[in-house]
């Protein structure tokens, strides 16, 4: 093997240790964690779930007393935001009544969901890996704490 | 054992045989006779729900010549109002286009319904302990038939 | 209008009378309430669909602690008799692997309930006005329940 | 109030307290910690549910490189034990063709399963109070986890 191959295994290697192109349980695990706790701070009983990238739920979690119907709206905001490449806030305004996807929310089942609180998870090289959704508050509070679980995972601090 | 806690205990059972935690059959067929009556009073075929605080039905009862549609109607009141905390009158404008939960009518198999004739129903202590719903006549009567039975409940004369 | 006409209108409005052609909500009432307690006599807490002849529910009761599945069961129980116009003991052979309608309970929905505890009810003239479905107990008590329905109906004990 | 009287009121008081009515989102942690640390001794890839006593899921964790069809099959044999109250295993028998509950799988819009690895979980008063499920591995491994997590939470040992 010649040097400049040597050298694309390396790259490469580094590449994929620094940007992973899946999330594991525990990251999961981990966002769920800090999400939790923001909750707490504001008074919400949200229902936390996390997708991988092929949509399909890693994680949910229901906090004490959560309303019953956060948990389909929850796992919907992890599907969506990675069925659709966008987070639901995003995707709110295309999908209301002339909106350029309204009828969206008709289309996959019942899984889309187009108000705040479902976010994109990516790697450091904006490839999307995974889902997270949030309900149990407002709109304002869901789409906050999706926020924040979404920074706690760019920035590594769900150790 | 002190005084106090003594104290406390008995407080604390008084307030368990005050504040059941859930509802039975016979307290859901007083409550449904009584709307049942109203619903007459106003020349209505109402189809009542009363579910569980999990948001499974107790009881459904269908007025004779009652709409069809009203079934499914009066399970999903009985159903949103548990699954939500919320009653279905206060749900409605938040899911209007443009509203901060337009699209909850769409995430939960369609048992969500975002218009008037469903109440949640409260024990002495404000815990929702189940939901009832009411369909068969115009919003308006639906909304005054499930807060008629709500009132019954929670004065406890559905006996 | 001559006396041929008179009494042609004289046998129809007593054979109306004497056949009814559908059920009453106070019927399916009576026939519940007799039900629950033959049910409550063999220890069993059922749940009791009556559907009206179109298949719709008219009525479902889930006795205190039943089974959660046992409502879905019920009143898939009282659609299917009136359905398919037998007890579901009777659909029970049919819809075996290598039975004559193997796959039926795949066709309507999830609606086909094949296991005893539904009997349709008839009128006298051998019409059937409705369906009863039970469930909550062994397959053997729910078919002994549904057996005990259907007879305080067509005996008229119901009140 | 008489002696008598005090010492049933701290009976009933401490009955409580040691048999709780509800699973908490800590208790659910602490059980599915100690069965994926088993699932992991064995080899298995397994996803885990924990449902409450309505059969809401409370928690679900999906191991990395589990099957995605494990899902919806863990959460289902949470549901189904706590709906039909009895161990999915117990169930398998009497829903096989020619069974007493043949069919029961199709009527209850797929959530039903009807084969090893869900357990009921129990208070010590033997109340039904949530639902384990497990998938991922062959039927004997999920029902040995099943298990094993009902006894870790019988025991008390999720801390």
């Amino acid at each position: 093997m010649d040097s400049k191959s040597i050298n694309q295994i390396v790259d490469q290697v580094v590449d994929k240790i620094k940007y992973p192109d899946a999330l594991t349980l525990d990251v999961a695990l981990g966002i769920a964690d800090k999400v939790k706790t923001k909750a707490a701070q504001l008074g919400v009983n949200a229902v936390i779930a996390i997708s991988d990238k092929g949509g399909h739920p890693i994680l949910v979690q229901s906090m004490d007393d959560a309303f019953i119907a956060s948990y389909d709206i929850a796992v919907g905001k992890a599907y969506t935001v990675v069925s659709l490449k966008m987070s639901t806030s995003d995707l709110k305004p295309l999908a209301q009544p002339g909106g350029s996807l309204y009828g969206i929310q008709f289309t996959n089942g019942g899984k889309i969901v187009i108000f705040g609180g479902g976010e994109p998870l990516l790697n450091k090289k904006g490839e999307i890996i995974g889902g997270l959704g949030v309900s149990g508050g407002t709109e304002k509070q869901d789409t906050e704490l999706a926020a924040f679980g979404k920074k706690i995972f760019e920035k590594g601090k769900y150790l």
